[in-house]
């Protein structure tokens, strides 16, 4: 695992420094089309060469009839053909002399039958050659670092630190989007398809190696070398946060996934222990699959999971600890010392406890700095939970009436809220103790997005920011755990 | 229960005809002039009358010196005054003959102490007088039907059929805006606060009567009238669901809850027994709280726990069916016709199981049209789950390549997703069979949007989405259970 990313096996197929694209045409309904539109999109800076038997050009860029007159031998070769001329053309590859290359096409073992046939002399080709190959029924590799997508969405947003390996292309290409929203990206992601020959493994490897991812997730509907996997994930996750969501384990899961990939899934209980084993941290589904990579990625590691809330609002700060407590967190009582810091800023009908509740507070600036940093000194708090409301409309309303002239407002709304954002980053760096902060408004209001733009992850609900903290308390434990086993 | 909503003993209280004001002034940093601006906003028709000793006016409206002095008896009084008046002003408005008080103040019964003394003191005036007493500690009422808010939050939107009774105001007022970016809205909702008189069980038995509401919505921190809320609930139950989240049951949860409104909470498990019991549908956050409500004000109840499940790409589809399974939802086989109508549609890398996985689709008409309907006409199939993804950039940029003139791509892309919805809309009415979606793409996305306008409810992430419909499935199965024993 001390091997450097250039030395693993895949850099070439994640590294390209030129491309074969195999399906591309000027004809906007083909699946291949779409793809080599938001591979071009993205700007890939070596040479391109689609292959294509009738057309001269291809998207502007010149178009070979046949692999064999390619100018050179390129690094990799992406497919996004017909199935039933898959093999031929993974053959020509191998006579021109590429050795890697990504199957788009599905059609193979997923639909069983004479699929599985063809996918038995796929990979005869590919041994034949020497062949790496990833796919086939896959979306390949998206690596925004190295300005590669061969997905059908153009990627969005800045290349990212979440590395994925995934049994599913749609928990690729259809996440650019959602990631982005969140201010998130992939490092690098790939989906695997039918595993002919790179698997889920191989790849978590990789990311392992990879310099640009800070946390590794996993879509999983089945794993096929269950041994070698926790030998890796073990491996890995000593330097970096593995997440894993698997969905295999319920019936109609399983189901639905041996139709998909072919995938071979297990009961619950057997994977839940293969991921113990292997420090695999578990998510429920997707949406926590990336709420915890986004804390995972970005936050400081508590020292414990005891979790201090600030709310001025009492349903919210007691659904929060609510949360706190079914995810596994504790809230602690305050210190005497705390809870004399805090009696100076909080009202009478407040509440000095664990959590922390404002009610009304006339001085707001008071819960952007010195109430939470009162909490984060306490030496029994290792995080904090912060239940954020303030809507834009309420603070200009409140301007108005105050008798800020119109034309001030914005700009000092701006104002505030950049420094509430800038205050509570300072008290993360500060301490070292992460914060993360609930919301049942909009993460579009820009009294959230604040946070969310200085590091501090904003969820949409307490069960999802509670679950998060546990999951990077639960890292902790792991990180001490194979660190104390060295 | 055949009772009429006007025959309620809190029907004057919720829909007043004349209101006497306590504690709003011109001073914008106090809460009582900030309730007062949010309740003028929403223009409540009948007479108001700001009751301050100093000021002549107060935001417009005249204001009189003294309760004694009003030229009428108010059906109700609201007062959001300094804890250490609030009893003598009750007192007062008993001399005045006003039956109806709302008491937003705090420091009572949760600040423990002298703070208990006051609320017993507060309960004997109000018997003296026979007076109804909503909180104290509370927002009251908000009747959007009735133009009547008396939360701190501007009502948002439209007046909707969630039916709220809430030991938490903020779950009352901070909700306008979650709920109107979903399309929903609160029929009625109290927020009951510390219960020194009227408490949740009342308010369920005036929700259950109210023509307004369709689901009633709790927001439980402990019930102290135990045998009385069960009666209630399964009497409203038959005729509209109930949900309720209920925070107390987890240490943190009853701890912090205690401090917020002094409300007894007790074992999850014993809650558990009261909701079976009381034929209450429980959810297991605040969101999920309105998820439910959601589903089961809008959608047809559908006949068993059976669905049916669309998609067109293979990980949200699986991921879609572990999040039924683990729901309690079943995915059965279709039946062989079923299959038959679906093989027209459905390429041969796609597949006909269920979910039925489109992949890559050429015409997509068909997965708003054919597809659905055979999947609905399967008797097996009680309902439909749908993946939708589509996002505008995306059939944008195949019109463009179809040589759509680019001013018509706007009108065109309109059209085709009003149709999407209606489509979705005209398959649910006609089969009678509730259909939810989910996605990853944001709910303002207009190919999501356009389902939500026609009635279809469209979840982030699968998990909501089955979890909700599960809802709706445990609520025909409650209603058939009630229906049966009548």
């Amino acid at each position: 695992m001390s091997q450097s990313v250039e030395a693993h096996p895949l850099y070439r197929m994640i590294n390209p420094r030129s491309i074969a694209f195999f399906g591309a045409s000027n004809n906007f309904t083909s699946m291949g089309t779409i793809i080599f539109a938001s591979f071009r999109a993205l700007g890939f800076e070596g040479p391109v060469y689609p292959v294509h038997p009738r057309e001269q050009e291809v998207q502007g860029f010149r178009a070979y009839r046949d692999v064999a007159q390619l100018p050179e031998v390129p690094d990799l070769a992406v497919m996004v053909l017909p199935t039933g001329i898959v093999n031929q053309t993974l053959e020509a590859c191998g006579r021109k002399g590429i050795r890697n290359v990504v199957i788009v096409s599905g059609g193979f073992k997923e639909v069983r039958g004479e699929g599985e046939d063809r996918e038995r002399e796929l990979k005869e080709i590919a041994a034949r050659y020497g062949i790496r190959v990833i796919g086939p029924n896959c979306l390949g590799v998206t690596n925004p670092h190295h300005r590669l997508n061969m997905t059908p969405f153009p990627y969005e947003g800045e290349p990212g630190f979440i590395g994925m390996a995934s049994q599913s292309g749609s928990f690729v290409t259809q996440m650019f989007h959602y990631l982005h929203g969140l201010g998130l990206g992939f490092s690098t992601a790939v989906s695997v398809g039918n595993e002919a020959d790179v698997d889920l493994v191989e790849c978590i490897e990789y990311l392992g190696a990879c310099p640009n991812t800070k946390v590794v997730a996993l879509y999983i509907e089945g794993i096929r070398r269950g041994s070698a996997f926790v030998e890796v994930t073990r491996r890995v996750a000593a330097r970096k946060p593995i997440v894993a969501f698997y969905v295999g384990g319920s019936e109609a899961g399983r189901r639905a996934g041996s139709s998909h990939t072919g995938a071979l899934a297990g009961p619950d209980e057997l994977y839940d222990g293969m991921f113990r084993q292997g420090c695999v941290i578990r998510a429920a589904d997707l949406t926590e699959l990336f709420d915890f990579c986004w804390v995972l990625g970005t936050l400081p590691t508590p020292e414990g999971p005891e979790v201090g809330l600030l709310t001025d609002s009492g349903g919210p700060g007691t659904a929060g600890a609510d949360a706190c407590s079914r995810a596994g967190l504790r809230l602690p009582e305050f210190s005497e010392r705390t809870v004399e810091k805090l009696r100076a800023h909080v009202p009478h009908t407040g509440s000095l406890g664990n959590p922390v509740d404002l009610t009304f507070h006339k001085n707001p600036k008071d819960f952007y700095t010195e109430i939470p940093k009162a909490i984060l000194e306490d030496p029994r708090v290792r995080s904090l939970l912060v239940y954020f409301l303030m809507p834009v409309e309420f603070i200009e309303r409140a301007m108005m009436h105050m008798g800020v002239p119109n034309e001030e407002i914005a700009g000092k709304i701006e104002g505030i809220t950049k420094w509430q954002g800038r205050a509570f980053a300072d008290l993360m760096h500060t301490h070292g103790k992460p914060i993360v902060g609930y919301t049942w408004r909009g993460l579009e209001e820009p009294t959230i997005r604040t946070f969310m733009e200085r590091g501090i992850p904003v969820f949409p609900g307490a069960r999802r920011a509670a679950r998060a903290l546990a999951a990077l308390v639960r890292y902790g434990e792991i990180r001490k755990r194979l660190l104390a086993a060295v």
